[in-house]
This record gives C-alpha cells, sequence and structure tokens, in this order.
C-alpha cells in the first residue's frame, strides 16, 4: 500500500567536526520519502520556492515518489542552518527561513484523498489535523513532532494526537509532552492521549516502542563513522512506516520488524550528508544490515 | 566454578529525588558478590573497620560468601556520601573517607589462590595487579575502573589491562581511556590494550559487548521507578562473571546471555536503596525478567 507524507522540503546548511555541506537537499518530507521509497509508493505533500532546481525534483522522480502535491509557490525554498559538536547528538539551529513555508496550506490532489498510510511530518498540529480532515479513513497515521510545537501550540497537539495511531518522538520530547522524567511513565501518559503505539528515538541508544503489548526495545547499529546526523529521524519514520505499508499489516511483530528497518535507514542516512548514501544504496544492503541488527542483538534462552 | 572478587565494602548516604538513606550497606565488592552469590560460590577479599556491624556480616554470609578474605583493620570502614539529580545518570559525590581502605593491601587466603574467575573491582590499578599475581592461572579475568585511574594512574591501568579478558566500564571512561570520542573506534583502540571483551555500560540505555566476534547490544530493563542507582554496575557485573563463572564457559554465546544476566541483576538493584532488593529477591524471579528480556528484544528474521 503507497504512504502520504506531508512536511517539508529544505534547503540545508550544515556543519559537523568532519565537514560542511551549503545548502544541500533536505526537509522532513524529503528524508522520510527518500527512505519510504525504498519499501513502497509515496504520495509527497509539501510546498517549494521558484529556486528549487530540477535536479532534486529528478532525484525525488527517479524514487518514484509521487510529486502531484508538491506545489511550486513564489518565493524562496525553506532554509535551515545548523551545526553539531562531536558528540553529534544535538543540532544547534543556526538560522531559519520559513520562506515559502511560512504561508503553507497543504491541499491534497484528489488522488490522494483516499490514503490508507499517512505519516504528518514534524509541522503545525494544526496543519497536521487540516490533512488528516481531508483523507477518507486512512489505515494507519503516524505522526512526529518537536518541542517548539509541544510548548508553543500544546492544546491543537493534543487534539490532533487524538487521531493519530503511531507517534514517533525523541525522549525529550516525550518527557516534555507527558510532563514525566521517567520515561516509562511518561509513555504511559502519551499513550492516554491517543496513541496506541509510541516510538521514542533515542539516537546511538536507538528506539523503544511501547504499546498495550508491552515494550520493545532496539539498539542502533554501530557506527565507526557517523558524518552527519540530520535527517535520522525522517530517515527512521520513513523505513518505520514504509515497512508497515509494505507488508499491510499493523501488528505487533510487524512493527518490531518495522523499527529494525527504520534503524537501517538511519544508519545508513548518518554516513553521509544531506541524501547522499541514499542516493547509491540498494535494497540488498538494506536486508544485509537488517540481519547484522539479528547478530547485534539475538542471545539464547535459559531452561 | 567460584569467583574471587576483590573490592571495596562501604558505608553510604545516599540522596535521590526519592528518598534518603544513611550509612547504609554498600562498596563494589558487596554489590559484586551478592549479585553473583544467585548464581555461583563467591570468595571477597575486601577490608572493613572496627565499626563494621554484625548484621552485614550475617547478610553476607547467608548469602553464602566466603569472608576468609575480609580482613579488620583498626580504625573505621571506607566511606562515600552522594546525590543524584532527576536523570539519575551520575551521582555527585558529596564526600568519601577512605578510612582502612586507605592502606588496603590485599592478601589472598591459601583457598583462594587456584581461584578460576576473578573480578577486580574499581581499586588502584596497582593494587588489581598484586592480587592478579597471588592467583595461580585463573581461567577469566575480569575488571572495572574509573576516570579517577584512568587520569591518574593510566600506566599501571595499561600494564594490569595486559592480563585482563573481560574489562566492564561506561561509555564515558571507554572514551577516556581510548581518547576517541566515536565509541565503536574508541572499543577497538581499548581491545587492543589487552582484554579480549569489552563491555561497554550505558546506564538507562543497556550495554554493548565488543569481542572479536563482533558486537552485541542489550538494552536496559524499562523501570517505573528506580530508586537508587548506587552499585548498578558492581551488580551487574556480578550477574555477568556468576552467570559465566556458573556455566564454566567463555564463549561469546555464554557472554551474550551473562550481558542479560547483568542486565537483570542491576534492574532489580535499583528499586531500593542500598541491596535492600536483593534481601528479598528469589532466583525465579530472576528467571522470570530474564524471559521478559527476550520479549522486549524480539524481532522476527526476514525472508
Amino acid at each position: 500500500m503507497s504512504i502520504l507524507v506531508v512536511g517539508s522540503v529544505a534547503f540545508d546548511s550544515v556543519a559537523t567536526p568532519f565537514g560542511k555541506a551549503e545548502e544541500v537537499l533536505g526537509g522532513s518530507a524529503t528524508y522520510f520519502s527518500t527512505s519510504a521509497s525504498f519499501f513502497t509508493d509515496v504520495n509527497l505533500v509539501a510546498v517549494v520556492g521558484e529556486d528549487f532546481p530540477k535536479q532534486h525534483i529528478d532525484f525525488l522522480q527517479e524514487r518514484s515518489i509521487d510529486l502531484s502535491g508538491l506545489t511550486f509557490a513564489a518565493g524562496k525554498t525553506f532554509r535551515w542552518s545548523g551545526e553539531y559538536g562531536y558528540d553529534l547528538n544535538e543540532a544547534k539551529t543556526l538560522d531559519t527561513q520559513l520562506n515559502v513555508f511560512a504561508n503553507f496550506c497543504p491541499k491534497l490532489p484528489e488522488q490522494y484523498l483516499n490514503a490508507d498510510y499517512v505519516f504528518l511530518g514534524n509541522i503545525d498540529p494544526e496543519l497536521q489535523l487540516e490533512v488528516l480532515k481531508q483523507v477518507v479513513r486512512p489505515k494507519v497515521v503516524a505522526c512526529d513532532t518537536m518541542n517548539f510545537w509541544i510548548e508553543g501550540k500544546r492544546e491543537a497537539l493534543i487534539t490532533t494526537l487524538k487521531y493519530v495511531d503511531i507517534l514517533l518522538i525523541n525522549d525529550a520530547e516525550v518527557r516534555q509532552l507527558a510532563d514525566e522524567p521517567n520515561i516509562v511513565k511518561a509513555a504511559h501518559k502519551v499513550l492516554a492521549m491517543g496513541p496506541k503505539t509510541l516510538v521514542v528515538k533515542r539516537g546511538e541508544y536507538g528506539a523503544t516502542m511501547f504499546t498495550e503489548h508491552g515494550i520493545f526495545s532496539a539498539p542502533a547499529y554501530p557506527l565507526e563513522a557517523v558524518f552527519d546526523p540530520t535527517g535520522a529521524g525522517d530517515t527512521f519514520a520513513g523505513g518505520f512506516m514504509g515497512y508497515l505499508a509494505s507488508v499491510g499489516k499493523y501488528t505487533d511483530a510487524a512493527m518490531r520488524q518495522a523499527i529494525i528497518f527504520g534503524s537501517v535507514m538511519a544508519s545508513f542516512n548518518v554516513e553521509a550528508f544531506s541524501l547522499d548514501r541514499m542516493r547509491t544504496l540498494e535494497f540488498a544492503e538494506v536486508q544485509e544490515r537488517y540481519r547484522k541488527f539479528q547478530l547485534l542483538t539475538e542471545f539464547g534462552g535459559i531452561d
């Protein structure tokens, strides 16, 4: 089944201890779509400016991403600039220019309205709800958010969460949303807000999923070289949702496997700047790394 | 097979956001021995002062820990006092009184000299080596250390590590010892110093083991209530070594299971102050939580 994603398509300028990239392709919807496209068809809803180059359009189309929902607006494309220190865990935002994104009012093309799998990228929760209203009875709705919305649009976010099946956010966001320092207690408070599944992204420490069935924890893939963590969370979400949509199941077992595929995709993406690793990645490599995750985590039973 | 452990036996005073404990039983050798005693026989080498009460001796003996190597010296027992903030990840040391521990010069009783499994708790690396010299051809030697020794006695530590099979330390200590921020690269540098196995303790994020066979990662058990993390690392090491000694194997498969048993023991210990949870813990609970670790981590293969 195909996925509908709404989010940002942007130019990123990133500095890490290992190098710099200026005005490269970025944005939550870009990372998500590209990652998910390894598993299933993706329909993208976003806005770019007149300065968005054909080469980026070509890249997304080569990945078979449907761009009927990509609006070209008068003005400049969203720009973000940030830098990372040696621990690579958190970006320091240096500059944000919303540009055409400031007036983004997502309108779904007719052929997107019956989407089964929906991912609401990290945008204003009011817009997330607007998108959701347009879709006719989606099967699985997943959502991302961030501290900015948890603080500034808490009520709108809580309303949106009522209609969401899967929330994918990081540790700090879970604690902030629940106003509770213990992550297990915080997770239960978040599940009580609506989502049936909470996926907590923990960067180099992996991911933990909370559902009514229990808890699943997966490590991150141990890498000798992390060049640029930008987009890791959206790439994770793309692999997670892409796999779920590809198998058309929303079971605990499928979601555990989806967490591993999300971790695999994120582990590849951080190996290079922007989406550069995705340009050469083969699906056989994805499967091979999935099997390495099994070796990384398996241990025998006891009598 | 039995284990020989050398380390501290102490009085701890601990404050966490959830309460306080004054002058309770603590020390690296105490936590290690008690945890390991659930799996095998333990021979303890440490020193206490004249103020060490019979009730603590009784507790250790009830756990079948051999105290022939526990010296009673003139003076007061080692005292440590610390506090934790809400994240519970790192203790802030408020006071350390070495007392009789300042002149600790471990001398092994005759019947300890042919120990097969040895754990060198976090003490001066010169003393660790002194202990090791007294043991006749041990099968497996494991060791802990800390930033204080990595900084202050680096050469002595590096000498000791040449004779160690398994080093169990935390993330920050691995990075500091290797002088390398990337944990995978740092682990390889540490393995080149002598140990064949490096177990990286990551607190609430679990543990990762590096060997020539590859990498194994295990999450921590998700707990709704962590009361006191003091001793978690030594309790982990006690479960890890205790299980290894009980099966008498030093294979990759046995060490993976040992990591889980270490994690299980640590997860129980942090549920109460001091070693209080260990006083009531049953081995059936240990086995049950091991099985919960399987549910926590398992995911299916792909075709």
